[in-house]
């Protein structure tokens, strides 16, 4: 048989209870006939209580002694879990991401993979063994520090780990039964996809879905590893994320799903002269400050004036920051004034099929419009459209879009895909 | 200046009040002109509740995963501490066993340090950083595994470190500011010592004394690293632990101090026939279930019978495997039962000039005698008298010997050395 490749968050391996659950599962999969690997988060609330601590002795603490500290919390969970494993009479040997050859470049806190040299993960599975491996952290391969992979890190251990093996799955398990057209707290309507490309699920992803972080998506589609998005609390099937050309053609639906996003912010700069290189000197302030936009507007200038606005979305988290870049370069660039607004959201629609069928914008604008939805900002890309709409109509635009495309139709024809999970 | 090497125990960085309390310890010796190395304990309690979370999983986890579950805890330490530190302006890293170049055999829980290969603290110490390490733990030579050194394992690295570094002087903290001539909770007179020998300081932790662990003393004396056991909550000069040339002659007394201890069980093989082979047959079956005795005590046998009582202690954990091996071989060896007693307990009294000082026994002796207490068992070594006592009579034991060898006594000429600490 094969490898599998299995990642368990947090939430799944909360307390002793939660890991003897996941390490049945295990042990369930080893049974079954396949070599098996599994790559695991801390616990619950570890992250969060190591961050506290490093709060109370350093306001600021250098990222290669947080990434030191925060790699305790896998460590804790994967020891635990090979032994749990153990007392079922199953072997198992757990590996921080150093051991498991998982080589990353040095930037702390948000380092990527490099390379992934599991030697001592292949020499563990020959000896009839499951390897428990630490998500979210690696070894730098200048210096040998230990570093963690950052936001969405363990999925794509997983996804790197899956690849360098060649596994056949890499089975992603968290308390969500799979990819959604839309989130279903706001959707109670919303139906699980069987399978969505590659494509739609990083369009999904880069446009606030929860489910699988952006670059764990992209490895997927690098290598052509089939993820298999389940729950640790059940048995069901969940959603296969593939090669668009194994997503069943009869399966093809225009929309993949609806996805949102309340994490960004917005900045205008208003009255911008119109001539060559302003926008660039706006671009570049913001670079220097590492700042990474998503949507860009600009407006044709009026012609009395020749002065632009030019407005574009970034991280909530970012924004003070940004606003600081930008003031410094005011006499320089000479616009008026900046405006900023952090009661946005991002309601997107995604699905390959768009490509091939007109309309969908219009009947996308005339469903927030039906329900009294102002479109702030808009942003198109080949299976995707997103518009920015006021925070507090993001849960009606959601809703909205559902219905108008059918989403949450009780037909079987409708054949739907996509969506965010939590 | 030269190189120091510091060790803190978990009670000193129990919360993070304690860690930058100790920061600034470290960072006021780095500010004095030293090279400084740290190596740290797990916070407070942290080693016991990664214990109990283990438990909650596996009843018996396999020890390799217990050493990666445990190392977590020295993890968590030393990266808050390298953090504290550079909140400080001093430039710190933090470094596991592993990277540290702590380099063990693979006995789980308890390996031994076969070599020290500190590299990477060396270019950390020439970049003008403190080093922080992990104590208690390292890698074994041939599975590159992570392993854990056993009890008092961190004082053990600190003296290893120290010694492989060429280090001044390892300073061990703790909460307590010294050596005493006895334990201070039973003898409120007892003094701190200035100064004791490494033999000394041997015979006291095989007898009781917690202060410092027994291979962490060979150690030192191994490499003639002088020790200097101080508190890490005052900044009072502690107690020296050195080669016996340097402890002053002056100084030198007859009695370093009086040990105690609680730990150990005594069992009595009672009627063993007094032939050859016989005693052996007891030791080889005790040494099969992997047991350390203690005190060995063989009765001539009384001549009518030619049947011998053999008298052994051992501790009290091991007590019940102990009586379960040798009752399968009671047939074999033809004794007539056992007795067990684990209300016992050991008083030692202890002193390098005791050599060259007749006498020491009687009066030790006539100190219990007149304390009303019996002694059970009876153990020399050429530096060192132990006895074994009623549990009960421990405190009065310790205090009658205290007494009858003027260690509480005010007077200046009277320097005493020696005791245990907590």
């Amino acid at each position: 048989m094969g490898i599998v490749v299995q990642k368990y968050g947090g939430s799944s391996v909360a307390d002793a209870t939660g890991i003897k659950r996941v390490a049945q599962r295990i042990v369930d999969a080893r049974r079954a006939g396949n070599d098996v690997v599994v790559v695991v988060s801390a616990m619950g609330d570890t992250t969060d209580e190591l961050l506290d601590l490093a709060q109370q002795v350093s306001p600021l603490p250098a990222g290669r002694e947080l990434d030191m500290l925060l790699t305790a919390g896998e460590r804790i969970s994967m020891a635990l879990l090979a032994m749990a494993i153990g007392n079922l009479g199953q072997k198992a040997r757990s590996f921080t991401g150093s051991q498991a050859g998982v080589i990353t470049d040095s930037a702390h806190g948000k380092a990527k993979i490099i390379d992934v040299t599991p030697g001592r993960i292949e020499r563990a599975l020959a000896e009839g063994a499951v390897a428990i491996v630490a998500g979210f952290q690696g070894v730098s391969q200048d210096s040998k520090d230990i570093t963690t992979l950052g936001r969405g890190g363990s999925d794509t251990t997983a996804v790197a780990l899956a690849a360098a093996l060649e596994a056949d799955v890499c089975e992603i398990y968290s308390d969500v039964d799979g990819v959604f057209t839309a989130d279903p707290r706001i959707v109670p309507t919303a139906r699980k996809r069987d399978r969505i490309s590659y494509e739609e699920m990083l369009e999904m992803a880069a446009c606030g879905a929860k489910i699988l972080h952006l670059r764990c998506v992209e490895y997927a589609r690098r290598y052509s590893m089939p993820i298999h998005v389940r729950s640790s609390f059940s048995q069901r099937t969940g959603t296969w994320i593939t090669d668009e050309t194994e997503v069943d053609l009869m399966e093809q639906a225009i929309i993949a799903g609806v996805a949102h996003d309340r994490s960004e912010a917005k900045i205008t700069v208003v009255g911008v002269p119109d001539k060559v290189g302003e926008a660039a000197r706006i671009f570049e302030a913001l670079a220097d400050a590492q700042i990474n936009l998503d949507m860009i507007v600009q407006n044709v200038s009026a012609a009395a004036t020749n002065l632009t606005d030019i407005s574009f979305t970034l991280p909530r988290a970012d924004g003070q920051t940004a606003m600081a870049a930008l003031a410094k370069i005011q006499a320089e660039v000479g616009y008026d004034s900046l405006l900023y607004d952090d009661q946005i959201g991002k309601v997107s629609l995604i699905g390959a099929g768009m490509r091939s069928h007109p309309g969908v914008t219009a009947k996308f604008f005339a469903g927030l419009a039906a329900a009294g939805v102002n479109i702030e900002m808009i942003s198109t890309s080949e299976i995707r459209i997103s518009v920015i709409v006021d925070e507090d109509q993001v849960d009606a635009a959601v809703s909205a879009t559902h219905t108008a495309f059918d989403l949450d139709s009780d037909e079987v024809e409708a054949v739907v895909y996509g969506g965010t999970g939590r």
